[in-house]
């Protein structure tokens, strides 16, 4: 499976993958999910927000166990974060047929749509419209880069935009969802194990910090005269590090946007986005707090105009614990749990449906980049312990 | 004249102009140029460097003097900076034309190509090229932001790029170049006059800082197994400044660009570019070199690989006193003389041509925005200057 998904929306310069939402990368992504699919007689459908399912069993039956991850990535991103979970889905199901596993009731894997928002800037828009917690109007105002909305880029890409929303009846016929990913950080292997089970994702959010100044000439402008916006950008970059450190949280600009942008130009207008995430929610707002403080602070400082947007926010999700316990019975008792700081649509889904995660050990931890890895006998144990989990649920 | 001129390349959203070099923006400022030169019955030439050339008199005369300036734009830029001084060449010569001056030496329009360097990365191409400060080679290595070559970008605009390079029969034949530009800070508003006399250009030159670090989830990522750019690009941001402040000189970062530039990814590489200029080049030496050592030790502190690229330099200029003394004597001795930290074609050609410089006054002393602003009066105070002017140096 792996050798005619790997050159998809691959970059040649950078190694890394740009298969954003909806884009041509995204359907040749979403081509190859339907191929495997039929070639396994699943039944194929897209549901009214764009995720794809392959159902073995009644789709439209109760008590559906549900399996899949997603195919879209970051900018640059890496091989495995999303797609491994889809393509161990399929392993399992080939792993179970192989067993001659009986299936007591409908499976269906999943590739859910625009997990990394790396297009329209807002996470998991597939699963959080599925799950109502993102309406019709809203994803109708997200805007990427260019300017072209949602509806458009669904319209451009094949899909009904109008259908988009709440889907209540699907999600109440899943019994439980269970996503496999690669582990985002190195727990697993400092424990030296090959899989976990995900007790919790950290809340998270994204904030946008707008910083008004007034654009001018870099040579001649003195500096007393100055309202650089690049100056409290860099301050609030430091002072978010510094917060992070304090509450034991992550706190990060990764995506900046300045205009005019030009060498010899005082900058107008620096935007920069927060992504931040710890352990619970008051530790969170702590950071969080302290960032908007430290910023409106060096913003008057530098006579800069100042707006901070919350983009997207997540609460903490504690994942089911009756669904978790019964991973752990399945796979042993020594399987570790371990929390994580990485959103996924198994959070989003979380509210609605009885939903476990599964972490495949990452050597080097990296993520988000071309350099994310995964060893042969990882992925091997990954799909092993997804088929014991599908079995124990599906097959009782 | 401004009637034509002010729509073109002008951005519907900012206001500002993005007039760059060799895109169709330009194309139509060179048209309505050609246009003006035409309708006075001047000989009109593109030089081989593509910067454009209108003749009242031989071209092929020894004993020129030449005045004008240049039409293209930064990003979002003002209506003034550049194509006051073009304008303002035109209108002079009307105003000789309505005086029945004689002219005893051939007259030059001059619309210099490139000057912003806001396509290229370089500032004065045109003026740069004939002068043979740069060489066809270097100037063929310059590309745009999509990898387009300057090369390239002149073919696709029609000029043929196989004749750029150094000009020197075509400087020999010019007596004095004077440019006339809005000033691009606020001395002659501080002082209450219109119109100023330039005395020295200030050293001035960019320099591109890239930083170096890992790509990684900005979620799961430990903050101690980070190598995070963006807090080395940070802390030198504000480096410059204290530099700057400690010098009396201005050092600005006012473009950048990041990768993946993603809101959840730790970036692999931050790119900012820092202008620098200061009254002498001691002073400039040392603002440069302090940022660059403050870099240099933040880099290390974070684990990111820094490499610092000069890009350009321009030594301090001089314009030549007896042309200076020359205007001072046409103008009155009352007129203000004064520096600035702005680079200019006037600056470049300095090396090889009698040159000066006419300033009029910016009541805000913001430049290279949208706000940009000159009065009328002022304008036409700084059009029967340079007529004076004019006529003082061709008409004797």
């Amino acid at each position: 499976m792996w050798a005619e998904l790997r050159p998809v929306g691959r970059d040649a310069g950078s190694g890394g993958y740009r298969r954003y939402a909806w884009t041509g990368a995204d359907t040749d992504c979403r081509a190859w999910f339907r191929a495997q699919a039929e070639a396994r007689g699943l039944t194929y459908e897209t549901d009214r927000n764009g995720n794809q399912w392959a159902w073995l069993g009644d789709p439209s039956a109760e008590d559906a166990v549900v399996t899949g991850s997603h195919l879209d990535s970051v900018p640059d991103g890496g091989a495995f974060d999303g797609p491994l979970g889809v393509v161990s889905s399929f392993a399992a199901l080939d792993e179970l047929r192989r067993r001659g596993a009986q299936f007591t009731k409908p499976l269906a894997i999943t590739n859910f749509g625009d997990e990394e928002g790396a297009r329209f800037g807002l996470a998991c828009v597939g699963s959080r419209l599925a799950a109502g917690l993102l309406t019709k109007e809203q994803a109708y105002a997200l805007r990427d880069a260019d300017g072209i909305s949602l509806p458009q880029a669904m319209e451009a890409a094949g899909h009904d935009p109008d259908g988009i929303g709440a889907d209540p009846e699907r999600l109440a016929r899943i019994a439980a969802f269970v996503e496999l990913h690669v582990e985002q950080g190195r727990a697993l292997d400092l424990s030296g194990d090959r899989v976990g089970i995900a007790s919790a994702i950290w809340p998270h959010g994204r904030w946008r910090y707008d910083f008004h100044g007034e654009a001018n000439h870099a040579g001649t402008t003195r500096l007393v005269d100055r309202r650089d916006p690049m100056l409290a950008y860099a301050e609030t970059v430091l002072a978010a590090r510094r917060e992070a450190e304090l509450a034991g949280a992550v706190a990060t600009f990764g995506k900046i946007s300045v205009e005019p942008n030009g060498v010899n130009a005082i900058p107008s207008l620096v935007r920069g986005w927060l992504d931040a995430r710890a352990a619970d929610g008051v530790s969170l707002d702590q950071v969080v707090e302290g960032i908007r403080k430290a910023a409106g602070e060096y913003a008057d400082r530098h006579g800069i105009d100042l707006a901070v947007t919350r983009e997207s926010f997540t609460p903490v999700v504690e994942f089911e614990h009756a669904l978790r316990d019964e991973l752990a019975r399945i796979l042993g008792k020594q399987t570790p749990v371990l929390g994580t700081g990485a959103g996924h649509d198994a959070g989003i889904l979380a509210a609605s449906v009885p939903t476990a995660m599964l972490f495949v050990r990452n050597p080097t931890g990296v993520s988000h980049s071309p350099a994310e890895s995964v060893e042969e006998d990882d992925c091997v144990a990954g799909v092993l312990a997804l088929a014991d989990v599908l079995e124990g649920l599906a097959c009782r």
